[in-house]
């Protein structure tokens, strides 16, 4: 599906966080997508018109900038355009949790995205966050699977086994390389990576394209990298650079 | 140039948007300027006054922030510093055409810099803006002399084929690769550079040495890139190895 | 104290500018430790509760956030977590020097980390700050100590020499490399590196094992870099690849 991807060249809407805007926009760019960011809430209907795909990502959110996400989400909505959400650090702020069950509450998501710890948390299970990052162990499969059952919204947990479970289907992916975790916004980046595959026309396994393709690409990076800084340089290279036949490498299965 | 630019170090002040910064501040300081970025305005006419040029770009400008943009307009004109405006995505929004419309009216500008699609709008012909990327394709220098007409003021167009207009001087610059398409802020950078030109005593030729600088550096970073991820790396590297006779593959059209 | 450090993996809340948020959180997580960035007010307590250390950088804060910072420090101080101050451009503006002064003044501050030039500023001596960059020459040592007596705070100076001064020890730190003073954010992202030594339980020697490793990994990183871009990822890669014996190469003079 990257072919199409890069024929459709869709375009992202964005409005994510701070610390990874470069990192977002880049992989965006070198995956064939448009990215646009936007932090001013007047233009959310001017530029959503013609997009393929929202995503929301709370990382740096604050209280001011609340309205904004909600006019993104609605105006995304109302056009009938996914909406991923990446709800960053859930579990490490009451206002990280407010923000993410209204938003959640109140819009139409294709998509929720995060890592054991936010997506466990965002089940009502108990969870202890340590900053953006997760300290919940086990199988994210599990943590999917009940994160859906309780949302009712497809789900997608990263970690050194990516897992989904939607209405339909459920599947672990297997790719990836733990220089992932040591590299800021890795997860955000697959989130705009989604939403980008989301984005396209008459779709199919969107998920599992854009996961594996970016493990996949991680995978090859990695190979030359020497460590985490060359390897996020190496890791948009690879995304540019990704073929139909890398695919090949791809480790997914399909779970009942 | 250069040399002169590194032994002046001018002082660039950048209120430019928040996927940028950190590439732009790196591009001014291997190119020999010193660069600030602020968000207060109340401390625009402190750091303008030591300043050598101001960088106004408007790619994550914000309702709130628009008093900003004009403080830092107002000081810079009342100093007598020459200012870059880049107007992101101007087509994408109303918001977007609103605010360039009226820094362009109200304040003295040295430069207008955009992409083709962005200029073109910015002249009053339609245009589809997708994202912040252009998709007008076609002859970028009749693109600058037209917007030069209606705006009366300095206008380069980004592309494949850079091009310059003002009223006395019309010129197209042939240099650059095409993995500068491919990386967030490459167009944002060359304002900036643009901006540290500018900032110089007794200049001549600031633009066809900022543009030609910049994509010459981009021509050596591509040899021995990987891929847009490397390749953004190696940019800044060539930018400050970048040496005199660097020059010598500088490829310039002037026209009548 | 670096595998110390890699244990305990610290949570250092950065409340940092825009130009250095990616460095920096990338910094912090090669070295071990766990980075959150928040511009939220609300969320102070929640994050801090958990928190090792708090970053305070100025260098883009604006008149609306001076609550945030204020919040953050108050937090900090009364979870009795160290708080370091990084006060950007001090002297660039007086909008920089009363929010530095405001928090130096009312809130427990651990460190206070800036160039030469911020810190004779900060002494009251009179200085010329041209953008964020210092272009007072001489002693570091002796800005520290005067500093030091001035303020009552412990402060680092960084610079081709680094020096430090708190009320029982003063000393010098010679690595280091030039290619730190080209690239954006080399500062701040030492600034947090002090943060998340200064998080460890059972301290000693925090200033000098942060510096010193921050150092020594730029000098490993310079030896295969082809300019201030590639030396970045590289830095990421050696402060991520550090070893206890690295520190075999540090020279650090005590001083009376």
């Amino acid at each position: 599906m990257i072919e199409q991807l890069r024929r459709e060249r869709p375009l992202v809407v964005c409005v994510t966080n701070d610390v990874v805007k470069p990192f977002t926009a880049n992989s965006l760019l070198s995956l064939g997508a448009s990215p646009i960011m936007s932090g001013e809430k007047s233009e959310a209907a001017d530029i959503l018109k013609h997009a393929g795909a929202l995503l929301l990502n709370i990382g740096t959110c604050t209280e001011d900038k609340i309205p904004l996400y909600e006019e993104m989400a609605r105006c995304a909505n109302e056009y009938n355009i996914p909406v991923v959400l990446d709800p960053v650090g859930y579990g490490a702020s009451a206002f990280r949790r407010n923000l993410t069950d209204k938003l959640l509450g109140e819009y139409d998501i294709a998509l929720v995205k995060g890592n054991a710890g936010e997506i466990h948390a965002l089940s009502g299970r108990e969870a202890v966050s340590k900053g953006v990052d997760s300290i919940i162990e086990g199988n994210t499969l599990d943590i999917a699977k009940d994160a859906h059952e309780v949302l009712n919204v497809p789900v997608l947990v990263t970690g050194e086994m990516d897992a989904y479970a939607d209405g339909k289907e459920k599947m672990t992916m297997h790719n990836g390389h733990k220089y992932l975790e040591v590299i800021t916004g890795s997860g955000c980046v697959l989130g705009a990576i989604t939403a980008a595959f989301l984005a396209l026309e008459n779709k199919s396994d969107s998920i599992a394209d854009a996961v594996s393709l970016y493990n996949i690409a991680a995978e090859k990076a990695a190979r030359s990298a020497t460590g985490p800084g060359t390897f996020a340089a190496k890791l948009i290279d690879e995304i540019y650079n990704f073929k139909t036949e890398d695919y090949n490498a791809r480790r997914v299965d399909v779970h009942e």
